[in-house]
């Protein structure tokens, strides 16, 4: 459901001895995913937080298929798998540009919270837009 | 199968702006439970790599049940679920040390590759150190 | 001489819990800031390497103005100060996009070294390209 | 004045693609050690921050002599050089523990600043504490 693209180039710091990108950093570059979904969507986290909600994530699952290196470009294709009572799940394909090859894929599970850690609903605002992209996927808002 | 347990204290780079420790450096806490997993059987993930045998994770799954924040002590409980004939399964729970409370629960899979990243066996020193855990659970080496 | 200006939008996993970019952050956005900087001169760190040449950090000076928060871009403004027989010294400012304000400003010095970490010579294609700048500064390759 | 030792074992995930620790790293070993050094005093940051004081680092200067590697552990020194009105200065020695080695040196200084990032009088606590410390080197508290 609406894919969302975004692009980073891999820094030094990003690799470890191995020559590769060391593997939690994947984890930064699906949050910089779902950043840029939102933001897609006409919706934003720094607002969300702002009224109060949070979504911190409860789950993460990553599978690693060709490593990226130092001066790569990828892409982060993100997409949302559901959308629940209280929570939301992200999907997320990172690849390299050059070729467009599969480098990792992987979901994450977020709950939403107020600010104190208790469980809210999901914010309205996501509900709609989810719901309007699934009556007209190619709805842009 | 022969859980060891590694200390470490949270900073403040490892938290983000909700206060909490961000999600992607629980990874970095797993691979430091599996480096003393390693060295705890006698093994050492370096020699090992100064034989020509390194251990890309392939797989990562992590669940968050409560947040660790800045000054937190944290114990991470590293175990070995599985050696297969070209992997291994790690498996993870990270506890606050005050109160011995679960904060992250995850496990990560590796293959075994040489320096040019082919698929090799299991190094025969980590099947024959397993082997022995499991005929003497209590066993260290 | 000739400044090359490099933007990035701040993750939450570049924060820290006093809701601001924790402070060695920074020196992976000069990283890419010089990164940057070689390209745009038509150079490339990654060729660099491959020919045998590496420019490990030697020194790092940063001063902290104004913090950068959770969802702000920055642009990084990467200069050359000096070039030396062995050694090369880059300048940043880092300003928040929206107003630019100046929130960081440092400088990173560098040595060259080779494959086994012993100095040599300064990389004759930057020094042919710093004398170009010199000569006509808004000459871009 | 009342130098304060902490240690730390280089991760994978501390590492680049050159083989050696990245460069801002260290900086994230720096707040150990200054984290460390007030925990030593008996006063503790966290405990600083519930009083409402925070000490954001206003200036950081690093000098990388000798690489640290995956697997080396390292021991912080930390010191504290200087303690103003509003501010305090720290300086670092971060040694290879197995041959003490000197690797890397710094200092980082930080303002005091309340909630809202408005300047405030270094906490009385540090400053009697200090004052302790130069009467009597050897005082631990």
């Amino acid at each position: 459901m609406n894919v969302v693209r975004s692009r980073y180039r891999i820094l030094y710091g990003d690799t470890d001895a191995m020559g590769i990108v060391y593997y939690a950093n994947y984890l930064k570059w699906f949050e910089m995913g779902r950043n840029e979904w939102l933001r897609a969507q006409g919706l934003s986290y720094r607002e969300m937080e702002r009224d109060g909600t949070h979504a911190p994530v409860s789950q993460v699952y990553c599978r690693f298929r060709i490593p990226a290196r130092f001066d790569d470009v990828i892409v982060v294709e993100t997409q949302v798998e559901y959308v629940r009572r209280a929570s939301i799940k992200f999907t997320y394909r990172i690849l390299r540009e050059t070729d467009g090859e599969e480098l990792v894929r992987g979901y994450t599970v977020h709950a939403f919270v107020d600010g104190n850690g208790r469980i809210v609903r999901t914010p309205r605002r996501i509900l709609e837009r989810i719901r309007q992209l699934q009556e007209d996927p190619k709805s842009r808002g």
